[in-house]
């Protein structure tokens, strides 16, 4: 499968690495390429250039947001939340139609530094904005409620955690909850239509605030469904 | 140690069996004791009258609001959410002082059906409100995150869910982590001071809808630490 992924970050390398290991074709987008290949530092969370991650993960092309999107069939939004609409835009609104698109971002603040603040409110979660913005997409939310090493190397030492989503398209969560099951997933946990978004968008702070609170970042969230 | 609780509901009653079972001395208030004890049906949920749990359960006392605030040094609250401040004016929020207040309560709104809306906003969930209205009391927000029966029975088939709490005194944390565990509660997870409460309203909504969804009443969340 074509699959793109806007976003240049530490989720969007790692769901290319893992896309591309299972066989499919990767491209991800960015908001300038030059500016991208030219970068030769860490950022800062300590993550290496773009340059240096795409030498050891040659098959992943890299192209403009525009030219990622056009390229996916399936599409991963993995940008900072609060420039995710901006992504599309520049990436064509029409790029996305009739496509699935699976939101991995969170309404994050950093402005003020750590733990970030929350900015979606209820019945307007970053997801339902998206899915509004996007109306002919199948938008899917997903991978928000925990950290990238976490998405594609789910088991924990204490145990197997859920993978959760929620969006309007049942054949869409079917198809990612196949994907992930692939991947090592023992419950794909479907809370319901993109309305669930904000649960699960509150659910990453959960795992953001802990995550700050005690220095930890192994952590995943498992219901015990009976 | 003498405990007060707020609410004569399922959670009410759950939580003084317990509590009575273990050797501690409650009262239980209402609004109105004589209509409390009146009531000869179930309520909507198919719980039975008060008076036919009470036959059950003789040693918890059914007093006022007021009576049971004074009477407790330890004092939940186990109301429907949107009384809860109103709960406390009738029990006299000098009765409160210096005391810990555990509050289990949900900003829910039941007007329009299952599953319920959600009233808080970020900044000003339950929790935070209660505290503001308290200030010289030590609230905790707990229990509020799973259903009444998992409360005083953690252990799930799939294994031992989290008990979640946050709150801005350590020492009462510490002292509702000790009873749960004592409960057979095996991790209790503090997430922080009490603008936390927001995210653990959040997740009682996951727990509700996630019921709702799939008619299932019996999951309750684990962190997986690493």
């Amino acid at each position: 499968m074509k699959i793109g992924i806007l976003g240049t970050g530490i989720v969007g390398r790692t769901l290319a690495a893992k896309f591309s290991s299972e066989g499919d074709d990767l491209m991800i987008g960015t908001r300038n390429v030059s500016n991208t290949m030219a970068k030769g530092e860490p950022d800062g969370m300590g993550n290496p250039p773009f340059k240096e991650w795409q030498k050891q993960n040659q098959k992943v092309k890299l192209g403009t947001f525009s030219e990622a999107a056009t390229f996916g069939e399936l599409i991963l939004l993995a940008t900072f939340g609060n420039v995710t609409k901006n992504a599309i835009d520049l990436a064509g609104k029409e790029n996305f139609k009739k496509k699935v698109v699976i939101d991995t971002t969170n309404p994050l603040d950093f402005s003020k530094g750590v733990p970030p603040g929350f900015t979606a409110t209820l019945g307007n979660s970053l997801g339902e904005q998206i899915q509004k913005y996007l109306p002919d997409s199948k938008v899917v939310k997903a991978f928000n409620s925990i950290g990238a090493h976490i998405m594609v190397n789910p088991k924990r030492e204490e145990g197997d955690p859920d993978f959760f989503l929620a969006g309007n398209d049942e054949k869409a969560k079917k198809q990612i909850s196949a994907i992930v099951t692939k991947w090592g997933w023992k419950s794909a946990t479907d809370l319901g239509d993109i309305s669930q978004a904000f649960w699960l968008e509150a659910l990453a702070m959960i795992w953001i605030n802990y995550g700050f609170k005690f220095n930890s970042w192994s952590q995943a969230f498992k219901l015990l469904k009976k």
